[in-house]
């Protein structure tokens, strides 16, 4: 067997145990009773332990070396080898004390984060968040150097590989000169009619998970291979063949689960179309987050917030309610889901805030790592961004810069891609939508099999095989440009 | 840091990982999708290969050989040793290719019987069963060298640590000689009596649940730490700190269902009670698949199934469903869960006919293994036995020898812990009662808490710091005694 194949053996078992790992996080986050958090996190820590242990072992590095030399790989083979390479330069890049460190740091933080955060104390978390940045710039020079790049790209590398600055600033930055000013515009035309009527509820939890259920299905979730239930925080996790989304529900008010649902449904519609054959591999493997969240928001922001699919998606949603009348109307369903507001809470944002929601949070962290801003300094430096970027101070840190977990477990570097999520969706809807123009019109009919079509060709199916920027151009003939997000938010809130 | 320091961190590493493991074998039963079978089984194989390759590394022998040189080890630390080297070897016993051919053979043998059991096909799964008692022969002949004993104990060992058949045949053989007319005098006297009235359903699912629910709340199942699902197969999994328990419902018949959690409760228990200070180590696990069974037995055969329990169930029982009437009395409920029947199926026996069932199977798969039995002969090996000791014949292999998946997926050696299970738990609450005169007074008004102070003490506690006949000893002044149980069944039955 070849060095190459050796390795692919290797991550193979290296993978099923991640895929291990996440099943204990799907059961931790669904399942488990309140009181069992501390054997579970011994489990978790055994596994990432044995998986640690693997990556590191002098063979990894000397397979790696040898499966350098060859040259019989195909593209897909070799670009399985970079990620592996990847994964191992990020196993190995931090000393053993450092990674301990920082996970405990991070453990910590979080811990007191919780108890600090209703209160917005930051005082009380200050210390401790002190600590996480400054053995955080620690990790990140060390794999800065290992991977000779700036310390904050080599962070954002652990969740979106190849991402780096010289990628998201001249974005960024442009979308800070127009957003502002854009929110400004629409929310003087959303202020000149009235706003959309809120459906009365109670909306029971069985008839709201009916709903999502039929949705997942005409959007071809496929239950055999996948489960809804209730979590805290919605995610999407599972395998492509054993897919857990997750939602939580209000009695009084459907249509956030909804909409939380079908984004859940992209992601797992990523997941589903993963190149079989590559399973278990690194390039069979979602291209990182901010393509991940590209998947999500295309369905969620793209299809599901459209006029097309709420015209399509109105008669299931009166009749699992069994209601009529003017609050369930398309238009106004619409109206609802694309209403605009300035706010605190990020997780809470539309899609013309949250941009900015977003550059808030990657300004201050790249300034936070390069040492520019001060973490006592925090508090005042989130609370005068957010005055200028969306118009608003929040008056406690509880709804300032302590809302977010990010930063107190020690995600520096995780921000950026929810918004080149975004970004990216956007630009790969206006691509499908030019490839095939009857992609938007089937939508409208319920059928999303053009769309897919598109998807697993030009993504889905892609798994890994392109680093993101080439992802994006191939799949779109350029790359990543934010006036096709800025276009989206014309077209949909000032036309 | 010692030799034996060295071990228990590297055994508390193998017990976290087995952990995981039992968690996706819950997932597996209780929650995952009915098309996701082959990605868990490459997660399950993983992690056993990793544990695999963490216990046979060179490493580990040579640190169980240093920690046999410490002078230092108190008792548990010593017997923890032992439990560790008894792992270790078993592990090791068997060189790769064996371990893979039998776990191919088992796998596909199990497969070829789901098909073969509705038809009773024995010619279909024929070459797969002999393929897989050759290759358990090897297996335990393997074994047997390193243990220094009998190949069938060798293969007990797996499942009941210590188990030998020393132990065993001198039990099975009176009870052989007892029971089949122990059995005709119980059904002569009941008899006498017309049947129990079945109590009229449909009684809903949730109902049910509910009522067990509060019996377990009752027995001491804390939620905070476990929950109870439904499987097709009952099971009690999980942790300590978080059990996991399931039952299944049938519409028309409640009292299935309820006695089954009341088992698996029995289980819980025993886990919950387990030594703290010793979690994630050998010596503070479960004593083997006797012991565990014998409290599971304890609870529902002794306490529930008993005249005092059902007295103070029977008000519950009531209230649950909004019934009153004949049918719901506490006798008409004692007569029910006390009913005994000469029956083909080992999992729907009573206690009387049950040991029957194990003593067939004992002496059958002890023959299978030296060979005195061929396994083309074991159907009628069955049905002659069966006629011998229950004076019934099954008409099909499917109600005879192919009803249970155990010698199928290859784990011949385990029915001896169902009947040690039962026995043992009669002699325990023999000598609990014994011991302190109030318990079953307690049992009476719904309080556990004199019997599990003597579990706790005598059983749970102990974890597996004694083998199992020195833990029977030690607990009731004596070594496993058949008459116990005996007795049992003529107070119970004949009185």
């Amino acid at each position: 067997m070849t060095a190459y194949g050796k390795l692919e053996e290797k991550f193979a078992t290296l993978m099923a145990l991640h895929e291990a790992e996440g099943f204990l996080h799907w059961d931790a986050a669904t399942m488990m009773p309140p009181g069992s958090h501390g054997p579970r996190s011994e489990q978790v820590a055994a596994l990432k332990a044995v998986c640690h242990a693997m990556i590191t072992d002098p063979e990894t590095a000397d397979l790696l070396d040898r499966a350098a030399d060859q040259t019989d790989l195909d593209p897909w083979a070799a670009a399985n080898l970079s990620g592996m390479r990847r994964m191992w330069v990020h196993a190995t890049a931090l000393d053993a004390d450092l990674v301990q460190a920082l996970s405990k740091a991070s453990m910590g933080c979080e811990t007191v984060w919780r108890k600090a955060r209703p209160e917005g104390d930051f005082k009380l978390v200050l210390p401790h968040l002190t600590e996480v940045v400054n053995l955080t710039k620690q990790a990140a020079q060390a794999k800065a150097e290992k991977f000779d790049c700036d310390p904050y790209d080599a962070l954002m590398d652990q969740f979106t590989p190849g991402l780096r600055r010289c990628h998201i600033d001249p974005v960024f930055q442009k979308l800070e000169g127009l957003l502002p000013s854009l929110l400004e515009r629409i929310l003087d035309r959303q202020a000149e009619n009235p706003p959309p009527i809120m459906p009365d509820g109670p909306f029971p939890i069985d008839q709201q998970r009916a709903l999502g259920v039929a949705f997942m299905e005409i959007l071809g979730f496929d239950f055999d291979h996948g489960r809804l239930d209730i979590s805290l925080h919605p995610f999407s996790g599972g395998t492509p063949d054993d897919l857990r989304i997750t939602t939580r529900y209000d009695e009084d008010d459907f249509t956030t689960a909804l909409m939380g649902i079908l984004h859940e449904t992209g992601h797992a519609l990523y997941e589903k179309g993963l190149p079989k054959a590559w399973r278990l591999q690194p390039v069979g493997g979602a291209r990182g987050m901010d393509i991940h969240e590209s998947q999500s928001l295309l369905i969620e922001m793209q299809v599901c917030r459209s006029r097309e699919f709420l015209q399509f998606a109105a008669p299931y949603i009166q009749k699992a309610f069994a209601q009529t009348g003017p609050a369930w109307s398309p238009e106004n369903l619409y109206r609802i889901y694309t209403r605009v507001d300035r706010g605190l809470i990020r997780v809470d944002a539309d899609e013309v805030t949250y941009p900015l929601h977003i550059i808030l949070r990657y300004n201050l962290e790249t300034a936070l790592l390069s040492g520019d801003l001060a973490v006592q300094d925090l508090p005042a430096a989130w609370n005068d961004a957010m005055d200028r970027l969306l118009g608003i101070r929040p008056d406690n840190d509880g709804d300032g810069c302590m809302q977010d977990i990010h930063w107190f477990d020690g995600a520096i570097g995780y921000f950026p891609s929810y918004t080149l999520g975004a970004l990216t969706a956007a630009q790969f809807f206006a691509a499908a939508k030019r490839d095939d123009d009857k992609i938007l019109a089937a939508i409208a009919a319920g059928d999303f099999k053009p769309l897919y079509a598109w998807l697993g060709k030009n993504i889905h199916g892609l798994g890994s095989l392109y680093e993101t920027p080439e992802l994006i151009r191939k799949a779109t003939g350029e790359a990543l440009n934010p006036d096709i997000f800025v276009r989206h938010l014309q077209d949909r809130y000032l036309a």
